[in-house]
């Protein structure tokens, strides 16, 4: 590999298309290396536990404890709890295993006893013996509010999960982003001169990856090193691999393709993403993402196998050291 | 039966034994019939979640959900949630599973929702199907305390679970206790004109059965009325069936006989018991316990199957009616 054991990479991650990436890094990289922003816009309180699906997403992708056939929580899981809950009454939108609610009621009980949500998420990373450092895009509340065609506001997880991402939406605002700091995690490893990669990885860029980038200070931090920005597109041949991107960029006026996602990049952050990876089924489109300014790969970014997220890492860290030599 | 099915009958109860005979009277009165008190003593909140483990194992037990294995909790229970939390580094010294967990959430939701202790008692057991009354002691708190001979106060689960009851007892707080009321359903029971047997269940004395009945007002309504107070003996042939009891009376310096808790109740309710409940363990006891003033019966009280329950249930009950004709 041409990227430099002395070099270090950010990489920026939703759920789990993004955990898949974030796993091959850590495969690839040495835990001083590797700092993961997870979004923190979808955490919500819930019942009175603070969830982080993001944070946990990518937690239990690292920690290889994932639950592969749902794509979400925890392998193994049971769900006597929540039958309790439907038993009793109570509110039950929301998927919660018996194992999962384990971490809910520890990282609540720890913000309640006044850590904040990166020391908490250092903790838990710590206990399921993750090595490479795993950070909360901000430890300051920050909730991401889907605008629908019907003029509701929903909070994410309303609309993510209780709707099942059925309202059509017509924006998004980052309710608290304005006054949010990055996390000193998130902010260190901005300000590191072996900074080399900063790798978007391929989730939903609007609820994923746009709370991370617009928190404020982010993207002057980004911008004002020698580290190239890469974005993985997370529209492979018009379709999302998993979750409602595709969805969302046709009821916003947008083509559902990678090409649109690389204009929303340009677009919201001019001049401040460098390098763009599309998938092989979006080769025809490599000239026009080249055309809007951006350094362009072509490579396989479906990861099904462990050695998919290994090549994919391998593949995106190399195309930062042509953008970025060291 | 003697016991007129015009007649009422109120039940106070701890845990697991109180339990079993509450449920033998569950079988041979009709739901309009029972009111079952239980103790709130040892309530308390753990990991954020409020717990009341008297309450719930008399749900559990008239429910039949009751795990007939651990004598606490939930049958078919699982332990994934206190699993996780181990493996977070959180606390584990109380055994949740992961059903139980259910039971806990929904409680302290709708408790920080603005409900009274007895209205979530009250829907809990409407959605376990229980049709007989299960009501607390008081919807004020009320905490136990347990004083030990090293000069430390534990709280009451402290002693019990964390502690296993291994630290030597000299007597027992209820704090909050004189400004505690009986709790509505309490209440509207002992003032109740059809009242015709109290029934103190085989529950600890000293933990489980006085702090309801120092509740202030309680002795004196139950006195006041013509319901003769009939307690049954936790302790048989020396021994507790289940629980500190007899421990705690070896500390305390009483023997550890079911005529010691004869005395036990009289010297804290003078005038205000009238029958008593011996096993036939300890027929020998019965003149001593007679010549306490207390109309004496022997029977077998150690209830194993069900229709121990329910022939204990009909014993004691005919006994009251012999006391309190009606």
């Amino acid at each position: 590999m041409n990227f430099s054991a002395q070099s270090t990479c950010l990489a920026i991650s939703g759920g789990v298309g993004g955990a898949k990436l974030a796993l091959g890094l850590s495969h690839v990289l040495e835990p001083g290396q590797l700092t993961v922003i997870g979004n923190t816009g979808d955490d919500f309180t819930h019942m009175g536990f603070y969830i982080s699906p993001d944070l946990d997403t990518v937690m239990y992708t690292l920690a290889e404890v994932n639950n592969k056939d749902l794509g979400w929580g925890q392998a193994g899981e049971s769900w006597n709890f929540l039958e309790a809950v439907k038993r009793m009454g109570g509110e039950s939108w929301f998927q919660l295993g018996d194992r999962d609610l384990g971490t809910h009621v520890v990282r609540t009980q720890m913000l309640e006893a006044g850590k904040s949500l990166s020391e908490v998420t250092s903790h838990l990373c710590q206990q399921f013996g993750i090595k490479h450092q795993l950070v909360p895009m901000t430890d300051d509340p920050v909730a991401t509010i889907v605008h629908t065609r019907s003029g509701e506001k929903l909070a994410f997880q309303h609309y993510f999960v209780r709707d099942r991402c059925m309202p059509e939406v017509t924006g998004f605002v980052f309710n608290g982003i304005d006054m949010a700091k990055p996390a000193p995690g998130f902010l260190s490893a901005m300000q590191e001169p072996s900074l080399a990669a900063i790798v978007v990885c391929p989730s939903n860029p609007f609820v994923s990856v746009d709370p991370v980038l617009k928190i404020p200070g982010v993207m002057e931090a980004l911008g004002s090193g020698e580290a190239a920005v890469i974005a993985v597109s997370p529209i492979v041949g018009g379709q999302a691999i998993k979750g409602p991107a595709a969805k969302m960029m046709a009821e916003l006026g947008m083509p559902q393709t990678a090409l649109a996602v690389a204009q929303h990049y340009i677009k919201q952050y001019p001049g401040q993403v460098q390098g763009f990876v599309l998938d092989e089924k979006d080769r025809g489109l490599a000239d026009e993402v080249e055309a809007l300014g951006l350094s362009t790969i072509v490579t396989n970014t479906v990861m099904v196998t462990l050695q998919d997220r290994i090549d994919l890492a391998r593949t995106v860290l190399n195309f930062s050291s042509e953008i970025t030599p060291r």
